[in-house]
């Protein structure tokens, strides 16, 4: 018999039974309790953050906590929850930094206009009753009514309908809504007139979250929007942590779980029962697609990165156990690649670049973020690893879009001085994505950085400052937060912001370079993704998060996946041009090409470091006064 | 807690545990020994008599087995198992006519040539390994190399299929066969090249037995074949008291379990593997179809007799429990009505009937025997209860067609001596159907009953008796049989006897009346049936099971249901004549007929009622100089 200990997380006061010898991250699993992980448990990220009231109780402090915990948290009782093993009952207190936190979700995006042909119908009949002179079968009867009203014709039955249906007739008195999917197959018998009550569910699996959609599938028109933090964050952060848990149908489990919570919560604000709701489209990057559908995406993520399959797949609710009816239909779009989803699918339909003249480059900007290029003659996309710093990982006082959250920074070219702006005007506890694209480009246009992103020298200005060694600019100071310290930006945390920029930009001009189009030919950027509609496109640009290009072409979209993901829900002319979006799309990999680690170094540049590639960009800093004290080097 | 005693069955010498207050005929079931149940435990048809040892173990003797029970067996102990509750632990005997027994089960039945076109084809592609430049998706990949060498497009695959792809197809060393249904769906892949082995299995589900047959799909060719007692026969022996029974799912659970067993038997006798068996076809009556479907059955036993579904019906081995490979595909072959099911459809299919230019009639014998009348042009059918007289049911010393059963009766029309023969040889135990068939011919030809089928007062002959006031004919004496007595058919018996021919006599009538043809316009009868091929048709003649044609017409099939079922198991071409069969037949029901009393009674004389009907029969007897003694009444 197993030790069996208590744990106790505060402040929730959750406890959970759990054997001797586990580490706290899966205690906080089990518990069900908010912590974050980012390497899914490896002791890399530092982010499982928790305090230790009893010592004694765990395992020893490890060598990598004493590398990542710094001494005054180590005095506090702060360790690593991954790498902290349980020896006896004991109470742990997870830090507000610790938390994925209640965010600001973004769900909504660009409402695209498409024809409205459900897969869904219904179709009220009234049966007249079996007698001797007519003895045919349920099924006959019905189908010769449907055939005779509503000239439907070649439509099968589902089997779990056919064995139940003799009782449902009669109990409906023959007086029944059969309902129908893609005119091919029966799925269900409600009895009465059930005509007018039709729906559907959109779903988009961010990695970090999830945006669920309730739609009136005679209208058209969305009746609820809903969002939660995807519930695998736990199990890892970004996508090869989550394929590397060794149990993919615990992941997939748990994102169900959270699809249906949002659809319970949407379907209880407007009155729809689950059962109503007979059909659901999902999309979601291609390790995201492959867990929701327990596909083994173990591949994906494994040089050369192949997807099981790429045509847009259809599944009965009840084989994926998501709560909609059980005989509905799910539908996960089409994907491109191992690293290009079906999101990006969905980006493209949502902007419809496919059918466009002009030429269009979009980012879908999140862990991974997406590029695509092209028109309605060809399309070109690539992922890039662009890292979560943009949604606060891997940044000292980075946070997500939450309560408290520093969103827009603004620094006075003159004076120096620094104004922010915090999300709930909250007191500031940390800085969010919009906000950690502003502050590298203020620092840049108020001279505090140079074009390689260094700091320069500023003695008289008390907000630039070096602590152990490492160069430090103060957005907010202790008495104005509630995080107990000053928030800054680091020397550090700006060589995250420009790998993730760099790596962002590097897909776009790789793209560029493979369709032979430069700045010029550009006639419309997207920038699409979970925080693209608080994103200030214009600082995107002084970074060089994307080719400069006129500021009237950039439109930000917002969840352009989750646009997608609802077109397809309400359109099967949607469903065919995702699939041959799908197919046409031509899949570039970066790694492919030899000139991608110069692109990358090249592009780490704030803006870039060819500066005749971003004119306008340069007149302004120029203007500015400050910039470039020097030239960047050309790889 | 329910007091619990243990019930041991002897000869088997199984033990069972069960409450206190359950009855015996429960307690054999849960046992699963063998015991005879034709009402299905309503204390009604006195067929499961059992042997107690210690009465006092048992709740006192009822009015119903005082009824039932001889004086002389109630002094041997015997009981009525489901009049008989448990009160304590005890030993309880199962005489040998209580037993279903071990019996001789035909299987094999005509050979009707047919189109191979298997559903399940398998194709063996070697697949080039994904790189950087050629990362498709595995299932692109796989398709692609399917176009190219054997040029199969659209077809699908099955999400069970996707959800392990990855892993398969690296497992394989990228070298697979892959298994398309239909030219549809892909339904498995298997590692390395098994194109070799594909192999179907089909059954007949009559309402007593089972017929199992596994083909090899390349050749078209049996395997093996072989049958099991019905295991639903427990619950009630006719299709009404299976449908009357509580729990379907129960019912559908023990025909699986019998169809599986028969399976694993062919498949070790031929070793093959369960697993590369991919396709199954099933026929049976209506109730047997929708209860091996799990499909409510309750409105075909209630007027109007309305099946739920009468299409060829597929689903997945793996929802109706059957253990062929769990991706394999199960067709249930078409109905035509509540009464005349896919059997019917599948004696049509083996017969040719629906192409042949000539009149046929068929029957297919059985508790419930079924009556197609047409040809290219037309077809009737309907369905006869002509109950179990002729499988042993309801006949003193009735029993199925096992070791020891009188099987063959002669007696010498001037001597009046019998001769019989047995199954095995053995000593004889009691009459098997293809004998009650014989018993009544050879008593009319030998003048010993009448045309109204009553036995003549004969003072000379020690054979034919009176006992307690009924009429009976002794066929082997106490000292030649195993039975412990006298092995007779008595009044009563041939009254039951009658009763069955009568009712198939006037399906045929009724058919022929409603096409308007007479006997002479018959170019064809087939005799199909579980003794089909046993049965003597002259016999049958004179006995008026069927209408009086030239013997040169009439042909014995044997189990044409399940010639049907193979040939729609090998034959893409055979399963939609299937279809066109049970849309063009046309059902009549008898009840409906304001004649079919009349017909009745008119039936139940022997050969007829009107003799110019029966002109070669009439002279037969009449040459043997003992018939008529008078005419009968026509109505």
């Amino acid at each position: 018999m197993p030790l069996i200990s208590i744990v106790v997380f505060q402040p929730e006061g959750k406890r959970v039974k759990i054997e001797v010898g586990s580490n706290l991250l899966e205690s906080a699993k089990l518990a069900g309790v908010d912590l974050t992980s980012v390497c899914g448990g490896k002791g890399t990220c530092g982010k499982c953050k928790v305090v230790v009231e009893k010592m004694e109780s765990v395992s020893p402090i490890t060598k990598i906590e004493e590398e990542i915990l710094t001494s005054g948290e180590i005095s506090k009782g702060y360790r690593l929850a991954c790498r902290t093993q349980i020896n006896n009952s004991l109470i742990v207190r997870i830090p507000e930094e610790s938390r994925t936190g209640k965010q600001r979700l973004q769900v909504e995006g660009i409402e695209t206009p498409v024809k409205l042909e459900p897969f869904i119908r219904k179709y009220f009949i009234k049966l007249s009753k079996p007698t001797l002179q007519d003895p045919r079968s349920d099924f006959d009867r019905l189908m010769e009514e449907l055939r005779k009203h509503y000239g439907v014709r070649d439509v099968g039955i589902e089997y779990e309908v056919v064995k139940p249906l003799a009782s449902a007739l009669r109990d409906a008195d023959w007086e029944i809504t059969v309902i129908v999917w893609d005119d091919k197959e029966i799925v269900n018998i409600e009895s009465g007139d059930t005509t007018k009550r039709c729906f559907g569910y959109a779903v988009d699996i961010g990695t970090t979250k999830l945006a669920g959609y309730l739609l009136n599938l005679d209208t058209g028109k969305v009746m609820a929007v809903g969002s939660l933090m995807n519930p695998q964050i736990p199990y890892g952060e970004d996508v090869i942590a989550r394929i590397a848990y060794k149990d993919h149908k615990e992941l997939q489990h748990v994102v169900v779980e959270g699809i249906n919570q949002i659809l319970k919560d949407l379907c209880d604000k407007v009155g729809v029962g689950f059962g109503e709701v007979y059909e659901m489209t999902a999309v979601g990057n291609t390790a995201m697609h492959h867990l929701f559908l327990n596909i083994n995406p173990k591949y994906v993520a494994l040089s050369p990165y192949t997807p099981v399959i790429r045509e847009g797949t259809d599944v009965k609710a009840s084989e994926v156990g998501v709560e909609i009816n059980p005989h509905g239909n799910v539908h996960a779009l089409p994907v491109i690649a191992g690293y290009v989803g079906a999101d990006s699918v969905a980006d493209i339909l949502a902007t419809e670049i496919y059918k466009r003249d002009e030429l269009c480059l979009a980012l879908d900007i999140g862990t991974n973020t997406e590029v695509v290029l092209g028109n309605k003659d060809w399309m070109l996309a690539c992922s890039c690893a662009s890292g979560p710093a943009f949604e606060g990982a891997h940044i000292k006082h980075g946070m997500r879009a939450a309560s408290g959250a520093i969103e827009k920074v603004t620094i006075d070219p003159k004076s120096l001085e620094v104004k922010y702006k915090t999300i709930d005007d909250a007191k500031p506890c940390g800085i969010c994505g919009s906000a950690i694209v502003d502050i590298p480009a203020e620092l840049l246009k108020a001279g505090i950085v140079d074009v390689n992103g260094t700091m320069n020298a500023c003695p008289n200005l008390p907000r630039l400052r070096e602590k152990e060694g490492v160069k430090e600019f103060v957005i907010a100071w202790k008495e104005e937060t509630s995080a107990g310290g000053d928030i800054v930006i680091t020397q550090k945390d700006l060589r995250e912001i420009q790998l993730a920029k760099a790596a962002m930009h590097t897909g776009a001009a790789t793209l560029m370079k493979e369709a032979e189009v430069t700045e010029k030919d550009i006639d419309l950027v997207f920038i699409a993704g979970a925080f693209g509609s608080y994103i200030d496109p214009g600082n995107a640009r002084i970074i060089g998060m994307y080719p400069e290009v006129q500021l009237k072409k950039v439109k930000v979209v917002g969840n352009a996946a989750g646009t997608g993901a609802r077109m397809a829900l309400v359109s099967k002319t949607a469903r065919e041009t995702a699939e041959e979006i799908s197919k046409k799309v031509k899949y570039v990999e970066l790694a492919n090409d030899p000139n991608f680690q110069n692109e990358l170094m090249n592009s780490s540049f704030m803006p870039y470091a060819d500066l005749s590639k971003y004119p306008e960009t340069s007149k302004l800093l120029k203007k500015l006064g400050h910039y470039p004290k020097k030239s960047p080097p050309i790889m």
